[in-house]
């Protein structure tokens, strides 16, 4: 198995990637292909002893940064024979040299690299920005969380299968408990576009539990949520801005007085688990689904530890097929609901 | 000024009611009127010496209930002579034997009811749920929290309307910032909603800060933020169990060793800002902006204390003529803007 490292992706590039790269090839003693200026990397690779293990490079002199956006971004993810890290990755997955694609670079230009060079799934009709959001006693599905701002309800119904099927076979939940995101659980509330999305779940052989809110989902009590993606983006940045507010106001009184700073040194290893779960480099990675390969984003703040659990992230995915599984499923999908065929 | 509580809105109604409503009585030395059975209230008053102020009693022998919803609730909330404490309160406001409706209760129950009775302020499409949401430093105005989930752009500029000049005249920030909730800052992001409400705000006299995420919201950058009722309900609710989820989290890391223990209770100061914070009852009540009346809804899990905050907000929206400075903001916006008065 090869997974593709983008070497110009983390906030810290490329360090942490050399260091992620080694540590991965390592581990699952397997071969690691890291994208990026081929001198800087052989170098740095040299001097932390990488050309002991199975690290390769491959040559990518450009970089699409944080800084790209617009029409800028689309170019240089569309260009044909780009080289900037993430053309050059993506087209080694084309192309069959290489299984998974992991970057912790600019998502839009992941996601327009993947949507351009590797096209979509058969059937598919939008790909979906996925995360793995922190909750109770565990980790959920939740998607879309930005590529599609406007959606109908045959792409929720896309993202519920293929949602469900990562659940399945690279988080190990047999039966991943579907919900999709609306202002209220019983049947009939929603927006126009949950009323409409809601019947096509029912109808369908997946583990639908119905209508979900934030208690829900925060609460564990569901494996998958999809959503359109202008919402998903509100609620994944949202959560994330409520969740700072409470962790920096708590800070600020924790030091605030020598009494409540004691206390905090002594309640220190309470906040352990709460950092945990507000670090996105716990995940590693999530996945961009319905692209024709296996590509995964990781934070821009990922160290090389961070990396590695992309890494394996993406290894568990190629081990599972989920690629293959995805595929299937779409196109029983289309057999099942043929009107969903039309364009 | 008299202002009207509903006696059985709480979720331990009526015995906090009975309590504000003399609390208030006194403290702002003007008359609480109580609607709810009127002998009851009457024994409850007496037993708590609540007959030496200015209480009034006006008999409603019925409720809106929390189990109340859909058609059997719109029947409820419609119906003319109506008994139940919303019906015969509002009424009260309708006809001009109060200056404003306070309750604790059902949310939608107070919605239906104010619109059915007291109807639109003339020129206005839909009216708003709105909520104060504790930010960084303070409050924002965020509204639509659920009372339209499908919305146009024209729905969008009268809630930036309607929530800048509450936060002018009742939070007395004087210009206050006005932001869009979007999926990204950039103008041209967003859902087709987004981009065609971007332009109404921009070409307005209010202070459109532009679009903005949950890090300008939570982090207190701006002050009044709108959205369709989808939407913010899900960033209610979901910003809410993200909260619950730490602070529970927290609460069980706290309690899991002696020296924890130990840490939090030296550290326990600390908390009350935090708890505060999330205390729906510390902001008492939220206006349903939009209905030609002042009707403000507080928590279900409101006490005496919230409720009289509750009371307050309701007084100080009384005295800064909230509704009359709505009114006159819809009338010129209808001049100014002649497009949107087709129906």
């Amino acid at each position: 198995m090869r997974i593709v490292l983008d070497a110009l992706g983390s906030d810290n590039c490329p360090d942490p990637e050399v260091r992620a790269a080694v540590d991965a090839a390592t581990e699952f003693n397997d071969e690691i292909i890291l994208v990026g200026p081929e001198r800087d990397l052989q170098r740095k690779l040299g001097s932390i002893n990488g050309s002991a293990v199975k690290v390769q490079i491959v040559d990518a002199p450009d970089a699409i940064t944080m800084e790209d956006k617009g029409i800028q971004l689309a170019l240089k993810a569309k260009k044909r024979g780009a080289r900037n890290s993430m053309a050059v990755g993506i087209d080694l997955v084309k192309n069959g040299q290489a299984d998974a694609f992991v970057t912790a670079g600019n998502t839009g230009g992941a996601l327009a690299s993947a949507y351009y060079r590797l096209g979509l799934i058969q059937g598919l009709e939008r790909p979906a920005l996925t995360a793995l959001f922190p909750v109770k006693d565990g980790h959920a599905v939740v998607l879309d969380i930005g590529a599609n701002p406007d959606c109908k309800p045959e792409h929720l119904y896309q993202f519920a299968i293929m949602g469900s099927i990562y659940a399945q076979k690279v988080l190990s939940i047999q039966n991943p408990r579907l919900g999709l995101l609306s202002n209220g659980e019983e049947t009939g509330k929603g927006n126009q576009l949950i009323r409409e999305t809601s019947p096509l779940l029912e109808a369908s052989s997946l583990n639908f539990i119905g209508n979900v809110e934030g208690k829900e989902l925060f609460g564990g009590e569901v494996d998958v949520v999809v959503m359109d993606g202008f919402t998903g983006n509100i609620l994944l940045k949202s959560s994330e801005a409520v969740a700072k507010l409470l962790v920096d106001t708590l800070r600020e009184e924790l030091m605030s007085t020598m009494r409540t700073k004691v206390g905090a040194a002594l309640a220190k290893p309470s906040f352990t688990k709460i950092r945990k779960m507000l670090d996105p480099g716990e995940v590693g990675a999530a996945p961009l689904l319905g692209v024709d390969g296996l590509v995964f984003i990781g934070h821009g703040r990922s160290d090389a530890y961070a990396l590695v659990s992309a890494i394996r992230v993406a290894r568990q995915a190629v081990q599972a097929d989920l690629l293959g599984a995805i595929r299937d499923a779409i196109e029983r999908q289309l057999q099942l609901l043929p009107e969903i065929q039309e364009p």
